[in-house]
């Protein structure tokens, strides 16, 4: 559905920035596909967040505490998948503790919770999740129990994807902010032959250009050029401006508005 | 298929690593899924490269030249994906040359082969192709005319996935090391119940135990718990010591040794 309906709110605040980290050996392993980071990413999109980095991790203290750190000092909002089970390989929230210097603590909701859904089956490796960092806040909402935990700007999600998308989607809304205008343009041409008129639609109207080949013969395209911004007005600016400016050996398969 | 009648080489120099560098907006947009480090994920794993890190950066020399400086010195090989195309934000190979402090220079060999290609629709955007770090080699060889090139242990490849994977098979034999044993174990448990016989498992038989619950009703198991090492010996016997250990009740639903 095209948006030409929607108004576009003036620029607030810088917009927000974003970092998934996705921790687990099966994900380097290939023993699972990530489904989180991938689906996570078109949420974000939506909302108008800017991801800006992706990073899959094995289960271990050290690269773990590394990117928490410096994820958590560049972006806005940090997000981690996986390793808050019961089991000796789910290491993320020692790691949140150590990443932020403080001491992991037993939490007696969630112990007071574990121990009213399991009974008589609870197990020091269950007791062990709800061992969480000091200062840790716990979100409750949404299907599924488990909360999603939040230290600073960092939310710490369980990596199996029901309960994952389930426990973003219970907190999506805080994320939102102004989204972006993205348009499309599906050429018949060689990359090369329209690099320097992508080059200069870029920088004269301010826009992220990107430009993405296809070899394959499903598409009826070569390329597709795709024009963004928060601003709408830059955008419908910066299309015209392509279109004004490509080489008359190009030929024009669609311009698409995006999809709501 | 089974295993059971492959040799197990003994253990050589240390087990090889990689890491894996995404480069490319439209993956943290959200255009465009990953498909380079997915298959490549498993392809390293067939040949027994131990994966360690996949990171997705944006179009930008800064989180690119970090991740292949650190990469590079942490992993035995490195693989690029995208970024080497005709257009502004094709940005590799020039962070590559400040990753490592060359210069680019035009190679003769490239020129050539793009102007005998394109001929006269040659332009300054494809001539940035030819532009390489000084010192880097090219390496020709399976379908599409473009190398993989490589300078010191980073293998720079097109983000294309066609031309990604017919370029990594080309050069892939020499990656080729002692290959990973893995058997699956499905069980019927909750994950809690079963957390410390399999951190004894691992602790005694010095393999690596994961354990991945499932919570959909398409999986006729609640937990896998997977068992890998490259001794086969040493999985085996990790595999008899979950079986005599587990409690009693955890149902074993199957036993599978890895698909070949």
């Amino acid at each position: 559905m095209a948006t030409q309906s929607r108004d576009v709110r003036g620029m607030t605040a810088a917009p927000s920035t974003a970092a998934i980290i996705l921790i687990g050996n099966e994900l380097l392993s290939g023993k699972i596909r990530d489904e989180n980071a991938f689906w996570l990413t078109g949420r974000l999109r939506t909302l108008g967040v800017s991801l800006r980095r992706v990073v899959v991790v094995p289960d271990e203290e050290g690269p773990i505490v590394e990117e928490l750190r410096r994820c958590s000092s560049e972006f806005t909002h940090v997000f981690t998948s996986g390793g808050v089970g019961p089991t000796h390989d789910d290491v993320t929230l020692p790691c949140v503790a150590a990443a932020f210097g403080v001491e992991l603590v037993v939490d007696p909701e969630l112990e007071r919770g574990l121990r009213q859904h399991l009974g008589d089956r609870i197990t020091p490796g269950h007791l062990r999740m709800a061992a969480v960092p000091r200062g840790m806040t716990l979100i409750h909402g949404g299907a599924y129990l488990w909360p999603v935990m939040q230290i600073r700007n960092v939310f710490v999600l369980p990596g199996v994807p029901q309960i994952f998308r389930a426990k973003f989607d219970a907190i999506a809304e805080q994320f939102r902010g102004e989204r972006f205008y993205l348009v499309s343009v599906d050429l018949d041409a060689d990359e090369g032959s329209i690099a320097a008129c992508l080059e200069a639609v870029e920088r004269d109207h301010g826009v992220a250009v990107g430009s993405y080949p296809r070899i394959d013969r499903e598409a009826d395209y070569r390329v597709r050029v795709t024009l963004e911004s928060r601003s709408r007005p830059a955008v419908e600016a910066a299309v015209q401006g392509l279109l004004d400016t490509l080489p008359t050996s190009a030929r024009v398969v669609r311009v698409e508005p995006p999809a709501e």
